[in-house]
């Protein structure tokens, strides 16, 4: 037998773990060619360049055309990042917390991706869990399950606007619990944590003994009544890794330019081993592009409040539009508002609908029928719940939400009136 | 205790690899800065960048201007590449074998750095070792280490021209062993394998049921007598994974735009379960940014045949005056002059010096004393060798070798004469 020690498709198998574009793909794949009428419109992922109103700022793309044509990033940078980039990152950072972050807390990564990989990867040891909430976004399941991290769920509860369940928290840990996972503003949830709600996590990871992985990658994505306090700024009480990126922010998640800090002011995570493993690690990473680096300090620099200001207020706009109409449609309710970040959940009511099955059975004849593609809640840990993304033209929003108010009329169980 | 739980910095350790990047920064510290009279000058990496003579072609920097600024390409792309650079690269890479690629073989990485780390990953199970050979570029043996990967050496022959010792291969092989690793053209030694060679090794990891992991991340960059030949063009003998990158060839190292491709026309490597490993391994990894990868069917069509010719014109007369120079330097010697890849391993005579303990003191005390810097052998397993880049601009190549040449001449035990 040839190539008899590889035991491919025997003994090495994929972690189970749905993926969000697995699973998008799949809808994709049902939707019905034949529906020439009825073009695609994807709520499905958080990646808004696809519209023209979420287009980034030019000062960021010349800032990468004048660092690629200076010629003089066409080589290999230091693999955790190059220091006037991590220089720009820590100032830019610094800007909202108690203390000045240096240029040695801070790696570049490929994107909030491998910045995720990177954090469960050096955390992780024979034994150990980590805490994730629930919902949460896949790839962290995904990750601790290629580095046999063990993985514990507490919930977030929509009846309090996703606020965690800090007593389930403290039920979880143990002496091998590494770390507890906060995304804020929450994917998939569309929440912004307050100042008090940030303080009592970081109070209870310091009780547990454990890290804080803030994931911010939608960090200053805040609409609502809450402002982005980031976790760092309670570093000092429980050692923060913050995890971000360009990506939103910017609006340009392929320039895969991202970043891992420590926020740990105690130095906690400084220690000369751990710093000396992270590094090593990094260095079988491959990081972000030496050009797109080069131009981050200019990028930081030169980006206009304008900007920022547009993006904030097309989100209000789009999430305002999705929150009203979602409230008319009789299957779907919201426990909240959307307040910030690119996506939400929204609670499906199985019960009043004749024919279908559960969300994911939704999401496919919806896909089906509609040619309007949304994530199910599986796919984020949350049986019977969607997870819409608004980061999308206006004018296809209403569409694609008016097709879904068609969907389910037509699929409910008290057909013509209540 | 705060933070008790992490551990940090007493059982998480990171391995006892040395880097490339590790030892040369440690020999930059240990330059003299009141040597002002001496430029630093390093043939320590393989990164031509900092040359004019190495400069990457036009067509290749506004490919990637012109993707940029299209605006169609700052949002995510498939985590395992955008399938017209997968396309693109099948196409490219299947000029030179017996078969076609398909753009499924194809999985675009950052880097070929990216590319390593995904094949010993995906290929490692519990128990399984990897064959890779010394001396050998070390990101191989860090990377293995991370993912509990056994390493078993086996020796490349410098009395043959860096010829696998094949008979070790066997000896060293057994169920565990899942690939054994081939770089070629040779980091770090300079060799061109010839199709005979190539096709013995293809032979024997038939034998064993192995896979060959076929680094080709200098391919096309030949200049000997020996042509660059592919590895997959054995692949229907045994399973090969090649990695490559635009980063030699078009000399771009920090464009971070690799490729991991399963040469493997009987399918072994396509088992659905293996695909889909590999799928999820890469949705949580970094790739490279969307735009450069966009950017890469331009890249590979609109540069001219004269650009790569320049290339291996300049490396041929770099590395004919490297050794030749080395060849009057009385502690050194070359088994075998460079034919490939942007360095080569030349021996270090340690007895006809007088005041040298090893390769590495050789190094410390060059760098201190003459501002060169040259890798210690130790950092790719051979001690009392030592690691030559050779892509440099011609005169300031001469300028480091005189300077070497003068360094041993003051540290011989003969000095003033044979």
């Amino acid at each position: 037998m040839d190539a008899q020690n590889l035991d491919v498709g025997q003994e090495i198998e994929a972690p189970p773990h749905v993926t969000i574009k697995g699973i998008l793909g799949l809808l994709m794949g049902s939707i019905d060619c034949n529906n020439d009428s009825k073009k695609v419109i994807s709520l499905g992922i958080g990646d808004p360049t696809a519209h023209s109103c979420f287009y980034t700022t030019s000062a960021a793309q010349e800032a990468v055309v004048r660092s690629l044509r200076s010629a003089k990033f066409n080589g290999y940078a230091p693999t955790v990042g190059l220091p006037q980039t991590r220089r720009a990152l820590a100032g830019y950072l610094s800007r909202d917390l108690p203390y000045e972050l240096s240029l040695d807390d801070v790696y570049v990564t490929a994107g909030c991706t491998q910045a995720i990989e990177i954090a469960l990867t050096i955390l992780t040891r024979p034994g150990a869990n980590i805490l994730l909430p629930r919902p949460c976004f896949p790839i962290y399941g995904l990750c601790a399950a290629f580095r046999n991290l063990e993985i514990r769920h507490f919930d977030l509860l929509p009846e309090k606007g996703w606020e965690v369940d800090l007593n389930a928290v403290e039920d979880l840990a143990d002496h091998n619990t590494v770390a507890m996972v906060i995304i804020n503003p929450g994917n998939p949830c569309g929440n912004v944590y307050t100042y008090q709600q940030l303080k009592k996590i970081a109070e209870v990871a310091k009780r547990l003994g454990i890290a804080v992985i803030a994931d911010e990658v939608y960090g200053h994505l805040a609409f609502g009544a809450n402002p982005f306090v980031p976790m760092g700024v309670f570093g000092s009480i429980a050692p923060v890794l913050t995890l971000g990126s360009l990506s939103k922010r910017w609006l340009v998640p392929g320039w895969r330019l991202g970043w891992l800090v420590t926020n740990d002011p105690d130095g906690i995570l400084k220690s000369p081993k751990f710093v000396e493993r992270l590094k090593k690690y990094c260095d079988i990473c491959g990081g972000p592009a030496t050009f797109i680096q080069a131009a981050v300090p200019a990028i930081i620099e030169e980006t206009q409040e304008f900007f920022f200001r547009k993006t904030i207020n097309m989100l209000r706009l789009t999430s305002d539009i999705c929150y009203n109409k979602i409230n008319e449609i009789r299957c779907l309710s919201c426990p909240r508002k959307p307040e910030g970040s690119m996506a939400f959940m929204v609670k499906l009511n199985i019960s009043v609908l004749k024919d279908i099955g559960d969300d994911l059975d939704f999401c496919f004849k919806l896909a089906k029928e509609e040619s309007v593609i949304i994530l199910p809640g599986l796919a984020v840990g949350l049986k019977n719940w969607l997870r819409i993304t608004f980061a999308v033209e206006p004018s296809l929003l209403e569409e694609a939400l008016e097709r879904v108010n068609r969907f389910c009329e037509r699929h409910s169980s008290q057909q013509n009136g209540y």
